[in-house]
């Protein structure tokens, strides 16, 4: 059928079954052309097509409430809400996002990014529900590699707790974003085994009845017999939450999760339905994919699977260039460990989780663990290398805080992916770790402007006894590997570009100081750039010199600039009564929505352009 | 025996189960005597005498690391490790810590204060310990409040998947902090009902062999038998993780503590001995207690078991101010609802829970769930408070950011315990909170000079629709309801004491305010005193007019700086090239101790005191 008639998904109502597997067929076709074209959530999207269909046939969105966990598995749910003529805009400015937006359709009901929130939402929805005495269901649609997130587990231990009307469906792939971890997987693989639902024959009636007696069995526990039925109906870690469990339901089967929602439907409290899928489905290359490569993808040629890295010659991606230096420092260091919360590939450690398998440690979706766990082994003497977005390293603010920061802990932070991240948009962009960080004692905050730089930067890093944190973009550099590391000695900048005729500073940290240094040395501009390349702690001395300059300074953050580095220079100098002219370039006060970077970098004028009309107004060249 | 003769824990090798018994007596009366003069936990650390004389009985301490969870039931080790002398001394300044300290002794191998971290640094501890080839026991100690947090199931997720040998002792007395919740206690219960372990005559071999039984039948569970003795073998949550159960064992019998801990010690693997204990055992005071009275105490008389509250006549703790106006409030409004995670007793909320049972929501130690579940009620029209301590804050910052602010959701976040806390210390004080919060975009961030402000404030952020939070500190304030409630213009602060002979501008927030405004009337010093209630927005007009006084500013901030309401000033005036002549006193960059909260501001250069000599100097007056 034509997707782009689609206005709502009142159409599945009066469709047949083979009907809705033809739609199922157009949708995958739809997807993989469109995704081709746009990059996005691929693999995640092709294995819930016939999921997202049964869904919006049995509820009546949205009245009934769809909650989609992450929110990246939801491109068939806007297909099928009316924004298949959207697809070409997909995850660009001003375009279709690639998660749930409340602006875009009244059928996204929650906004994610950030996995494992989905449970914690329908039973806060559920409650309000309840309070108002309305009738509706609410749908949470969480994957396996969400659920063992620490979160997701207390909103199950809630629900459990208080017994809503809640029915979490519950997409087990056996794989997160790749392989999946945790002894959670195993129990999950156990049940993936057990008799299917449906061979079981029960219907509705059965169910509850089997419940009933089931939960009364519960409570008196005696004999054998008892233990065994109890075991049959509380067959999982749901049951011991006392969250009924149904399934394992084939998520290719419209029939069949048709005929478990519908059970589902009817069922009192809150119920678990497990329906098997595979990631990627329909899509040979995707099927196949074991390490996530086709998560989240670029641009590809549909037709020979081919993806395109976008990396122009002779440059790694800033991910890359810290793992190859992990890796070679590692084979001198036997302490050095890593750790990453489920990011293996999106952080390029590949490599060094098949060289030192021993020191490799994939935690899942868990970043508050992930960051006691490097705690405790640095508290031990080893040297762990602990890799987050720095998106998620929110999660674990507390623990980095209380656990890494307050304990002095040598923990070596690589902050991947902070500054705009582009497409994925708001819940995304790494752009508050400098504000949350910088408050923290003991901590050292740092980023390179360049690939020697950054090589050089995270052996500074592992010379320390302290925590250091260095944050990376997304993105790519020029790469070589050094002959030699050096040390750079900690607090230290560098100011380029100065010269007795100097009019203005630009102080900035990252690669953006590459930038700023190319185009005023290919401009002849007479604006010295000061590479800050230490947050934390600032170079105290190298300020009163720029104080001294007294010329106009402009800070280019291109992160929040509330808390950010201007604030830090001007804490500095109002302690030391020290008069500077600083002109902020940073984000403002509002989020930031999604598109590529470049564009989004001009729309909220953080551009490399906007900031020199500003420096220019002042030098007056 | 004289408990102050204790150097280390060895002599409990050489002595009997009775002599062990005698000694568990006389460490009660010592706890009972030295709370009742110094304050602190006292309920948690009565429940687990015996347990930590068997651990120590059994276990090589420091060789073989004892990790406290949360640190406040340490106080029994504390004595075993050669501190009972140091008891008159404990929580104050220079003193004994409430909790563990490397500082202290070398048996303290790891800090905490916010729970559920033990299991993470057990596994991390246990990771570097087998890399190595050394060979210890690594026993985590943990509640079954703590247990239930997200980051303990990441940490239970990973200790079953890598299968380290890591001895858990859980320590189930069916209270967190007071009543505990959610399904898991349920299940809990469960096993606290079934065969107790030491009936079963098992001796090591057989539970060895059981073991490798079970593991092997798990694998082919195919018949009835088989599924009969997997549930024997895996009877709980833990065996689905894939860890060993051992239990339930009574926790105040030293010889069956002894005899689990032994078969524990030469199991291979995780496994968990599931200890039930009373807590406050042995005073019939804290035995009786169902509200969690006795946790944290202050000073009170061993004989009659009445508490000091220290609470001034005609005033009221400000947790209480702010319930009381809830409560006021939730008559009117039926959308009201009050969510704590496991704090209903400290943030004085048993009324509001009493009064709206429907409306309440305490979640058990689940911060970050906790914030979510309240940003879905917001989503669906509801008006959430929810009520956290600062502190507690930092493990739901991302969804603080992610769901509440990004989604601009109408939560009211009544941030109790801000600034500095006292005697807990460094793991607990309520200062980095506003650091944290101000980069987050659609988040007003508020606090109250007095009582009556407060009231007022409450209503203003209900009357608001967007995310709101209040801090408010520990103690108290003169109180009496207001006849009228009224609504305060959001960003609007509040100069006092201006007149033409003003020689010098403090700007400050919360109930300090009003102890420099008496100051300053009672001096009648030409001092203007600013309540900048506002945190965020600012009042940009007034900062307009205090640039335009040209007199000296000082911002007190009895929090971290960085990043604070100075912070917020200079970088507004930089926006605007205005000069103010600034200084901060606040937190400097370190971690601050425990000790009375007047002493510790004396002592961090942040008391008033301190304040008006450097305002003075300046002033010349």
């Amino acid at each position: 059928m034509d997707l782009r008639s689609i206005r709502n998904p009142e159409f599945l109502k009066k469709i047949s079954i083979r009907e809705c597997n033809e739609l199922a067929k157009d949708i995958r076709s739809f997807l993989i052309e469109n995704v081709s074209k746009t990059g996005g959530h691929l693999s995640s999207n092709l294995g819930v097509v016939e999921l997202t269909i049964a869904i919006h046939k049995v509820f009546d969105s949205p009245k009934d409430k769809i909650i989609f966990d992450v929110g990246h598995q939801s491109y068939v749910h806007k297909i099928l809400t009316g924004r298949a003529d959207r697809f070409a805009t997909l995850r660009q400015f001003d375009g279709l996002s690639g998660f749930n937006k409340r602006s875009e359709s009244e059928h996204d009901v929650w906004e994610a990014g950030h996995s494992s929130t989905s449970l914690s939402a329908a039973l806060g929805m559920a409650v309000v529900r309840d309070l108002d005495k309305q009738d509706y269901h609410i749908v949470p649609l969480i994957g396996d590699g969400s659920i063992i997130n620490g979160m997701a587990f207390e909103a199950l231990n809630h629900i459990g707790e208080l017994g809503k009307n809640v029915i979490i469906v519950f997409n087990d792939n056996n794989m997160s974003i790749s392989k999946n971890v945790g002894a959670m997987s195993s129990a999950f693989a156990r049940l993936r085994a057990s008799k299917p639902y449906n061979s079981l024959k029960q219907d509705v009636k059965d169910v509850l009845r089997t419940n009933v007696v089931g939960n009364t069995v519960l409570k008196g526990m005696t004999a054998f017999r008892d233990t065994l039925k109890s075991h049959i109906v509380d067959s999982s870690i749901f049951g011991e939450l006392g969250i009924e469990y149904l399934g394992p339901v084939d998520g290719h089967s419209i029939k069949e999760l048709i005929r478990a929602l519908e059970t589902a439907k009817k069922h009192q409290g809150p119920i678990v339905i497990h329906v098997i899928t595979q990631k990627g489905k329909g899509y040979p290359h995707s099927e196949s994919d074991r390490d996530g490569s086709w998560h989240g993808v670029n641009q590809f040629d549909p037709d020979t699977g081919i993806l395109n890295n976008n990396l122009p010659p002779s440059h790694a991606t800033w991910s890359s260039i810290y793992s190859e230096t992990l890796i070679r420092l590692a084979k001198q260091n036997k302490t050095i460990t890593a750790i990453t919360p489920a990011m293996i590939g999106g952080s390029k450690l590949e490599k060094f989780f098949q060289l030192f398998k021993e020191r490799s440690f994939d935690t899942g979706i868990a970043e508050e663990h992930a960051v006691t766990f490097a705690a405790a082994m640095a508290m031990q003497g080893y040297r762990p290398f602990l890799s987050m977005y720095s998106t998620f390293l929110q999660r674990g603010y507390d623990q980095i805080n209380h656990d890494i920061c307050r304990m002095d802990l040598p923990v070596v932070i690589g902050i991947d992916r902070a500054g705009l991240v582009g497409e994925d948009g708001d819940t995304h962009h790494g752009v508050f770790d400098i504000g949350i960080l910088r408050p923290l004692p003991n901590l050292i905050i740092a980023s390179a402007k360049d690939a020697n730089e950054a090589q050089d930067m995270l052996f500074t890093a592992f010379s320390q006894q302290h925590p250091f944190a260095i944050r990376f973009p997304r993105g790519s550099a020029a790469y070589q590997a050094k002959d030699t590391l050096e040390l750079i000695p900690v607090g230290q900048w560098e100011a380029m570009n100065k010269n007795h005729e100097s009019k203005a500073v630009i102080i900035s940290y990252g690669p953006d100081v590459d930038r700023l240094v190319q185009k005023v040395t290919v401009n002849a501009m007479s604006i010295v750039i000061v590479n800050a390349r230490f947050i934390k702690p600032l170079d105290e001395k190298m300020i009163n010199e720029i104080v001294g300059w007294k010329l106009p300074v402009f800070v280019y953050q291109p992160d929040v600039e509330i808390g950010g580095l201007s604030s830090a220079i001007l804490e500095f100098c109002a302690k030391h009564h020290l008069t500077m002219d600083l002109t902020s370039v940073g984000l403002k006060d509002e989020y930031v929505t999604h598109g590529a970077v470049g564009v989004l970098r001009k729309k909220y004028g953080i551009d490399i352009n906007s900031l020199f009309e500003q420096v220019l107004k002042v030098t007056g060249e």
